[in-house]
Order: structure tokens, then sequence, then C-alpha cells
């Protein structure tokens, strides 16, 4: 812990007051837009924004100077043109500020010599007064425990156990509301930039330090300091997953990322190589990235690769197994026990092998409750894959049908959903072992709400839940290693 | 036209009337559910059920036989006992009834000789009288224009151009909610189960004839007529574009498939060589293959696989541009002209490139209008992908700086907001080619929304949008060589 509070990312991510540059009685201009984002997520320390003329911004007053400032500040975020970044690192220096975010762009990104030739000179200045800022051409932080969110959107997710280091920096604010769709949300999120002074691997050892992080994302472009990164990467991930989405391995995506962040990017297979012998599990997609991180975060480790589909529908369920394959996971064989068990639970449509399809339900209180719970004791069986699909509207029809009221009816269906949604969040509590959902349904409904809030992980796909077992058993592999 | 209206599944799709077998008082029954289902819905013509002592069920005056009904029935409908199946085909049969869809379970799809022998011997019933039957082991099917939905499940999308035949049955239902997430809906879905009469080719010939079917999903677990089936796709993927999902590629998935509805799969390499050679787009999972049917239905065809991306945040960009040779796109070079159009809309911090990265707009109302057409004006460029952030949030925050009540901004951002998706909606239409957009938002907000609902084709990433239009390419070079 003391190492967390020692690291010098600690004071940008936990200020207690901060110095803002570049907000103005303009509203539309970048800066106003991320100190009003500030302020809207509620942060309680003092925020002083510094601007030569105005008085008064955003209802709090201003300074002209960093040195009229009444208090020490913590951390400076300088939303200000590329030419007077300079200058302002320098009063904060003399003011004895010591971390800093630099949002503003137009330095090593740029094509040519006169940026690189800026950026060399902010860092000397910085290291002359022992200042570390992140960025420059970053979009700041967010630690939602704290509050603190220095980028230009409204962070509307949950506080949550993901941490991210990114290369792009509005991506980690178009993330907030993809983490949303799970009732989701960032422990620690960092925009890299230019990594000037602090870098991904800087950024994987606070995050690896951080106690409200579960597992770590990174959206990499290219790596800086090779050899470095993976001495640290290995030696975070036998403590906390990693996760990594790495964007430079096709000529495409490699152009894209050079002309983004200026970052050298190497072949795929060469990142390949170095994520598999660091136990980063590497994601395809960005979809991928927070699939991978919502099991990776919430789910035990599994003991082997053997894996049981639970389904009523048999579509799902098929493409369930047939992504097991592509996943590196194998159809568990059931064992005599389990199918003995299963048996009278069955009616006579349904297929009792391994996708288990149940069809339809004897006992609507089956498929979500007794027979996962039968599937998961077996001990030919390391994880289990539920197809979640809450008969809902079918169940309400029927209700329905029984000449209840609309309200009634509603009232049942809603209280037969909450309780079955119970049962099933606490299945990996109860057995030690991984149980993920899929569904085609979002949070627009009740039981995926439920389900998700108390604990789940559903992803919205079989596919897409059987991938996220996948990288699970991948990573467990490599946990082994260490055991 | 007369070819669609007297293909053997017209009546079973347009029934004037549909005599119910199943229904009763006891209203959670899988009978008593569909029925409640298809009158939700809406359904216009005479609905007769036939129940031998329940005299009304659903409010709906019930006959004890099929013979009692006062009127020629179009469709019967049977979810009985798999014992009374073969009676009840025989009253039909007898009763003049011509077409009908067993829900009824129990047949080929059970091991075991009975099953086999008890369709063989409905099929034989069937012939005696020229009746056409779909299933056995099916759900039913829907037509949206005509409020036709037998299902289980409520039909909530709206009325679309998807035309969808499958081989596993509740998967059609469940598919519902997940075109709804697109504002997409089925213009015609048919359940499969065992084929005893009615296979895939037939339903491939006849959404190829539906004339509100632009672009037809097959779910896939084996082909049963192979030569056949080769003969009739080619046919139609001349016409209309047709997306397959097959599962019975792995050994798992087969296996899964195989205990569903009894057909026989072969391996993933044979299907991938049949699915050539017909035209056939093949999508690797249940969200591809709706991704790909979005796209392919509503996108003109390119002219080549030159790609153009525009973005404002790097990170979504350069996973467009990095997924762009996975869908065999290439990143296309920009010609003098467009760059020297581009260069002063754009901010110093922008990338002139391709993509073109924003970073932010000088002018908001660039993003969306102005950058896109002059890409698609290019010669060197035959589709745009356009990442569909808008920056919703942000313009809020900015509008309520200046002072506006919350009520007079959010009237502002949304008239913004229909305005930008209204020009980008036309994007295609004005200019001929394909442009498809990607976001992390849903239709939650009003941005996606509008957007979707004013004909832009909108995917949740930017990977999924790039591999959507690498799908449409493939078609549009099995359409070249016929044109």
């Amino acid at each position: 812990m003391n190492d967390f509070k020692n690291n010098p990312l600690y004071k940008i991510m936990h200020p207690k007051n901060i110095a803002f540059w570049g907000a103005s009685s303009n509203s539309m201009s970048m800066g106003s837009i991320q100190l009003a984002s500030l302020l809207m997520l509620g942060f309680e320390g003092n925020v002083y924004p510094i601007h030569p003329r105005d008085k008064e911004i955003k209802g709090l007053k201003a300074y002209s100077r960093i040195s009229d400032v009444p208090e020490k500040v913590d951390l400076a975020i300088l939303v200000i043109p590329t030419a007077i970044v300079a200058q302002v690192l320098n009063d904060c220096g003399e003011a004895g500020v010591k971390r800093a975010i630099v949002v503003s762009a137009g330095f090593s990104e740029k094509e040519g010599k006169e940026g690189k030739e800026l950026q060399k000179r902010i860092v000397e200045i910085a290291d002359s007064y022992g200042i570390k800022f992140l960025g420059p051409n970053c979009i700041g932080v967010v630690n939602s425990y704290l509050k603190l969110n220095t980028t230009f959107n409204p962070y509307d997710a949950a506080p949550g156990f993901i941490g991210m280091a990114s290369q792009s920096g509005s991506f980690i604010t178009q993330m907030f509301g993809h983490l949303s769709k799970f009732g989701l949300g960032f422990s620690q999120a960092l925009s890299l930039g230019n990594e000037a002074m602090i870098d991904l691997s800087d950024c994987l050892e606070y995050l690896a330090q951080c106690p409200k992080t579960k597992v770590i994302a990174l959206y990499i472009e290219g790596i800086r300091r090779g050899r470095h990164f993976v001495e640290i990467a290995k030696k975070v991930s036998k403590i906390k997953p990693i996760v990594s989405y790495y964007i430079g391995g096709s000529e495409a995506g490699r152009r894209a990322g050079q002309s983004h962040t200026g970052a050298m990017a190497g072949p795929d297979r060469l990142y390949d190589g170095v994520f598999r012998q660091c136990g980063i599990i590497r994601a395809h997609s960005i979809e991928e990235l927070f699939d991978f991180c919502y099991v990776l975060g919430t789910q035990p480790l599994p003991q082997g690769n053997r894996l049981a589909i639970l389904t009523h529908s048999g579509g799902p369920g098929a493409a369930a197994a047939d992504s097991a394959e592509r996943a590196g996971l194998e159809l568990a064989e059931l064992s005599p026990a389990t199918l003995q068990a299963l048996a009278p639970l069955l009616p006579y449509t349904a297929s009792v092998k391994n996708p288990v399809d149940l069809t339809f339900a004897k006992n609507l209180n089956d498929y979500m409750a007794t027979l996962p719970r039968i599937l998961l004791k077996d001990q030919q069986i390391d994880s289990l894959f539920l197809y979640c699909l809450m008969p809902q509207q079918r169940v309400m029809l029927g209700v329905l049908g029984t000449g209840q009221g609309l309200e009634q009816a509603q009232q049942i269906v809603s209280e037969y959903v909450k309780g079955q949604s119970a049962i099933a969040a606490n299945l990996s509590l109860e057995s030690g072992k991984p149980a993920v959902g899929g569904t085609f349904g979002d949070r627009s409904e009740l039981f995926v709400r439920e389900l998700q809030d108390r604990g789940m992980t559903v992803l919205p796909s079989p596919e897409r839940g059987v991938a996220g077992l996948g990288a699970l058993y991948r990573y467990s592999k490599w946990r082994k290693t260490f055991s």
C-alpha cells in the first residue's frame, strides 16, 4: 500500500486540489468543457481555474497566475495552446506543483522536428523542477472512486474494477457508455498521449498496486521501452490479469497509430510473442477487450478446459458449442451421476448431452437453479456457460392468461425474475467454478439488469460468453505455472 | 409475383385464417402461449382453436373438431402430443386443409427408430391429402407485415427487410429483441424443424420471391439436399444477398446440431466451399449474421475494396483500420484534390491521412456533413466507414455553460443531433457508395436512434462496421461475375 501512495502516479490520480488552465468564459472551448465535466461528477477538492483575464469561471474564483493560488496545488491540468505549455510548466515548477496532466497537443506526434524539440524542452523544464506529467496530447484521467474525471465527457458509469491505460485518449471517454451497457465501470483510467515522462509500463505498475483494480485493460498502439515493459508485465500478471488490445499489427493499424501518438509499432507476431511471454491475454477487438476484462475481473479460475453448456434454445447452444473449440475449450463429457440427476428434470424433447438443451422447462425454477448446480458439481466439468434467456414475455403471457390484471401479472413476473436472478448470480460463488451467462437481451430487460447487478457475468451473445471463458482458461494456465 | 403466390409456402405465410390445436384453459401450456402470442400481434384473420372439451379459449369460440369449423381453413397449427399428430393431420386432410405447421416434437430428431417411423407416417398422410407442412419440431413462422407470429414469444420488432430460414426454432424468437437493438425486423421468418416436407432450399426459393425481403439470413446446422441447395442458392444470390451462419463445422457444434434437429453436418471446409461456389456470404457468429444482413440489405454495392475511415477519436479509427485488412479491404490513398479540400477544415492536431482523424471539429457541422461528402466524392475511395460518436454530452456541457436553462439546452442539442443525423443518413443515397457507421452507443441515445431510423446503417463498434463493409465487398465481387 505504501508503494501505491509513493507511486509517481498516485498524486495525479488522487489530487487533493487542482489548478486548471484553459477554461474560460467561452463555454464551448475544450478546456471549459473539461472543467465542466470535472465539476459535474462532483470532485470534492478545491479547483482553481487559472486565466489571464477572467475573474470567475463556472462559478469558481479564477486566478491570473498559479502563484496567486492560496494553497499548495497537487495537480496542474493544462488545456492550452502548444506554444505556452513550457511557460506554464515553468510557473508550476516555481509554485511547487509536482504533478501535471498536459492535454495540449502539437508535440512529438506531429511530423517534423519542431514538435519533437518542443516536447524535449517541456520534459527538461519538468525535470528541473521535479515535476512528473502525463501526456502531452492526452485527455486526462478518471478515478471513479474519487469522483475525478478530467476528460471532456461526463463519466456516467458506476465506479468499477477495470483499471485502464490507453494510448488513445478520447477512446477512454467513449468506453464510459460501453461499460454502462454491462453495469460496469472503470476503477481508474489513464490516457497516455505521447508518454513523454510516464509510459505504459509506469501505468501498469500503478494499476497493479491500485486496490480497486481487479483487472487491467491496455489499449496499445506501440510499446516504447520493450524490455522494461516485459519485465513489469510478467510480475503484474502473476497477481492480476492484464488484457491487451494491440492495433499496430496490421500495416493499416500501424499507420493509423503512428499519426496518432507517434508510437512505434511492430509486427503483429512480435507482439503476440511478447504478450504470451508476459501472461498478457490478447483481445482482438475493442468489444473483446472489455468482454475479457469483465470475465477475468469477476470469475474464479477454472481447473481445466472442460466446458458445460446449458441452454433451452438449440441455436444459441449450438453456437456456444461451435465457438468453444475456437476459444480453446472442449465440451465436457457428463458423468454418469450427472446424467442420472438430470434425467428426471428434463422433458422428453430435451437433449441430455453437452450442450444440455432443456428445450422447455418442466419446472420453471430448474433452469437457473437446479440444473446449473448439478452441472457445476460434476468433477468432469471445469466451467459452465449458461444461455440466459428469461422466458419473461412467455411467462407474462401465461400469467395474463390466468385472468390476472396487468399490474398484478407484472408484479408476479418481476418477483419471479428477481428470485431466479438471485439464485443464478450465486452459482460461481457457491461452486468455486466459473459460470458465465450469455444473452441477446440487454439492460433494458429486468432479467439482465438483475443478473448483472447481483454479480453474474452476462455477455451479449453465446459466442462472446464462451470466448470470455476461453480467455479465463488461458489466464489460469499462466497462473498455474507459478503456483 | 405469380411464382410467389403459387409457392407452397405462400399460404403458410399468408393464411386468411388459422385452425389452432393445443391451446386450452391451461394458460401456461406451450400451445396456449403460442396462441396468446399470435393474438397479441393482432393477426386479422379468423382463428379457430380446436379442443376436445373447452368451448372457449382466449375469448375465441373453440371447436371440438376441424370438421365443425364453419369455413375452409388455410392453415393448421399443431402444438399437441406426438402420438396424436397423425390423427389430426388425417382430420385436416378430410376437412380440405392444405397447409400446416407441426410444432410437436418427438419425431426423427429423437434417437431410435420409433420417431423416424412416426415422421415417415405423417409425411405419408400429408402426401395422400396434398398437405404441405412445416416441421415437425419447429416453432412456426413470422410474417411481420401480416401481423402473423405463431411462435411463443411476442414479436416486438418492426416489420423489416430480413427474411430468415432457421434450423433452430426458438432461435428466431430470440432474435426479435436482437434486431430491435438496431431498429430492424424480420420481413418473414421460418423455423424449419426436422424439414420432413419443406427444407432449407424451399425456404430459400420462397424468400427470393418475397418482395419485402431484401436480404436472406440462413441459420444452418446441416443441409439435406446438397446439390439442389447449391443450384437454388446460385440463382438466388444473383438477385438477393444470402448470409449464412453454419454451426456444424466443429465437432462440438456438429454434435449439438445433430441432437437438435437430426440434420447431417459436414466438415467446415466443405461448407466453406459450398458457400463460396453459391455466392453465399458466410458469418461466423450470430451477431455477425445480422450485422452482415443489416449492411447487405441497406447499402449500395461498392466498385472496389478501397475504404476511407473518418473518425474524431484515434483509438476507434485505428481499430477500424486494423480490422480493414481482416475484412479484405484496403485503406484508400486520398487523392490530391481530397487532401486539398480537407486541409482548411481540419484543426492543426488532425491527421490528414486515411484514417482521417479530425481529433476535434473546427466547425461542428463538418464531421457528419462536409467531411464525409468530400471523401465520398474521391474516385479513389469505394466505401466509407464513419465513426459515429456524437459529442452530444460535450455539446450539452457547452450549451449549458452559455447560461441556457436545462430544458432549452436539451432542445438545442436535440435539434442539432437531428439535423446532423438527417444529413449523415443521406450519404450513401447521395453518393451511390456505401457509407456505414460504427458506434459504442446504442438506441438509448437520440443520435443513434435518429441515424438508424432515418436509414443510416450503424453497427455497435468500428470493427463490426468495417467487417460489414468487407462482407458487402465480397458480395459485390460475386455479383460482378454475372454483370
